[in-house]
């Protein structure tokens, strides 16, 4: 069992209905909101002291859910979606949410995490997803390069972002199934995943200061390569 | 004075020169690294338990410093540039430090916040901004709309994002002055605001999960009208 907390990430794991919620939990104010949209789930008013009791400092918003832990896809079934995103050491958990919400928001893209040097679904990245999470269908791998092998195999193309790559983003071709890969915080793609590439590119920036954050340049190449190429 | 923290807002404070800088104290471990930097200033190292104990919880990756407080630069002096960033009601210290990021990688973008409604440069912002506020050009001003006006008197279109307007971004003409408008997190952008807009525009989605975090807005409206564009 886990809690989740915040308005969002509550809200949208009542409406997908993916995880069993033993239990909801909310303040007076948030109460009316909450109630509306639950059917026969045990729902209780808590004052905001005893919220934060349960959750500690996180910033709850005034509702959390007891819930069933969180169930990852195997990895066979995001091979009929057009786009899977391939994060290769994603350790921070909101750079991970963001990620998610993103590619769920832009492109309904499937996620793929390693169980080692990556976050994994914890509540603080339902958090930071804004419930998309909940959503998105998340598979998490002993091994990424052999995950990015099997989604080869089965049609994808993997096209990897790296300020230093050669090709600017936009040029790019256009592929009906995509898996991208970013590289994490610190570390980038690791040679050993750069390897499985078709494609290696870079977002060209002008700026001083010259670096973006990989959840910023996941929703670029996101919107470029498949909002745009529509 | 104020107490800045992290590997990056302080090595950016100190290349961009623009705060006098009191003190530096870094944990044994840093100390190399951000004593090779400093000319006459004077750096200690001190234990993780003294550099917690000033900054508290707050993930200082053994670095802080001492600074003058941020100096924000007059409206007149973000004229010369090609894009400006008006936020209206970004109230998200992380938001705003990534946008604050993002606008100066993409874009070298100044940066417009109101005084109210609005988080303003405090040192969690610098730390989200992985210390890009210290080289961008950032105005706060007591009137967004005012300011707004100001712009287009000087030749800048202002742009508008909004999920709910009618046309996609990519077919946004290009400016040669772009100052692009983003609402807050949760009210958007305001009707007083509107109002001074040439163009609203919003980023096509699919998902089923329909919402983007305004940071993730800004760096795909930024790419697209601007790095695209050139």
């Amino acid at each position: 069992m886990e809690i989740i907390y915040g308005v969002n990430p509550v809200k949208e794991a009542i409406k997908a209905g993916r995880r069993r919620i033993f239990e909801i939990m909310v303040s007076r104010e948030q109460y009316e909101d909450i109630a509306s949209m639950v059917r026969g789930m045990p729902i209780n008013a808590l004052s905001r002291k005893e919220l934060d009791r349960i959750v500690g400092e996180r910033n709850h918003q005034g509702v959390i859910a007891k819930v069933s832990p969180y169930r990852y896809t195997a990895l066979e079934d995001l091979i009929d979606l057009a786009v899977v995103v391939l994060l290769d050491s994603v350790e921070d958990p909101q750079n991970l949410g963001s990620i998610i919400r993103t590619a769920n928001a832009l492109a309904g893209a499937g996620i793929v995490i390693p169980e080692d040097r990556s976050a994994s679904i914890t509540p603080a990245v339902v958090k930071a997803s804004a419930g998309a999470t909940e959503h998105a269908r998340i598979a998490r791998v002993t091994n990424l390069r052999q995950a990015a092998k099997e989604l080869k195999k089965c049609g994808f193309w993997l096209v990897g972002l790296e300020p230093a790559a050669n090709d600017p983003l936009e040029e790019t071709p256009r592929f009906d199934k995509l898996a991208l890969v970013l590289g994490g915080e610190d570390t980038g793609i690791r040679p050993v995943m750069e390897k499985e590439l078709d494609l290696l590119c870079h977002i060209p920036m002008q700026g001083a200061f010259n670096s973006l954050n990989v959840a910023q340049s996941a929703a670029i190449a996101l919107y470029e390569l498949i909002t745009r190429r529509k």
